[in-house]
């Protein structure tokens, strides 16, 4: 099994052992990963560029950081596992446009 | 190599070919994921739960999703890239988190 | 009637005129907004600080940004409106909130 | 003066007397108007539609909401001051659009 689908299946493990299924519909999890994407940018905001750079950033906030990133990828990865996305073909398909794009 | 890092490896090429590290700093990556969950939650906003279902959803529809999911996980491996983030283990970190709080 | 007790009314008869009543429950607005947001915010992620300010736009980003920044006001106007939301009393009391804060 | 003019004016003091000028740059505006947003949907992003509905919020629920779509609202209006859009004329022009659209 691929890296990306031993997590879908540990985050799925999660959530069916909390009855979160009922909660887990994509309309609610694209909200997720919209809300988590917003805490994300948050840390962000204030920061110029140079001081956004992994070498500026403190321990603290770089770790901050860190757990935003993880909570938009659970929600993400738990958003394909339901639709049935496969994630990495999705993402090479993508560059694959982007390709004849830019 | 990890699926993930083998991913991020793919990533960093393309970005790398088109000179775009000079926009790629972890500030506007952040917007970037930001402004593509936001696309994402698009496609959701007047479907009904049930609607969002895998089963409910056109093919078309279901094709516009996961192109959406691809852009948000592209920028978020870009920056898990630029800022030096495993995001496996993030997630894996973030879950253990959770499971103290729910 | 307020400044915008009177654009809450036109984007209601907007709506009701179109026989989107049964679309703009408080959560789909809440989606439409942080879609809208996420527009808003693509359209800076790759200028920088400088770029981003109002003398170094060209015209027609402007204009751009100004029709996103409407989205973002129509959506959240038709959410407070659907809630019964006094948004400058809300403003106001959340400016007094920060006044403690900061 | 407007009503939504003297709310900029309002918020503009509140930034000016902190000495925030520095960081209220548009682009980092239309960072904070998501991250806002992002908070905001967070609070809808369990409910059903019906649960979403004012008659079916607790007050403590409505009162949590009501304070997003205000820091929602403090920084579009924020970020339209320092932009010089007038955003009662925006959203008029762009419903305008949409009639021909809709």
């Amino acid at each position: 099994m691929s890296e990306i689908d031993v997590l879908k299946m540990e985050i799925r493990a999660f959530a069916d052992a909390r009855d979160w299924e009922i909660f887990h519909t994509p309309k609610n999890l694209s909200m997720a990963v919209a809300g988590e994407a917003g805490e994300l940018v948050s840390e962000f905001q204030w920061l110029t560029a140079d001081e956004s750079r992994k070498e500026n950033l403190s321990a603290e906030k770089l770790k901050a950081i860190k757990m935003e990133i993880a909570d938009v990828a659970l929600y993400l990865f738990r958003l394909s596992d339901v639709l049935g996305v496969d994630i990495a073909l999705a993402m090479r398909e993508k560059m694959k446009i982007n390709e004849t794009r830019f």
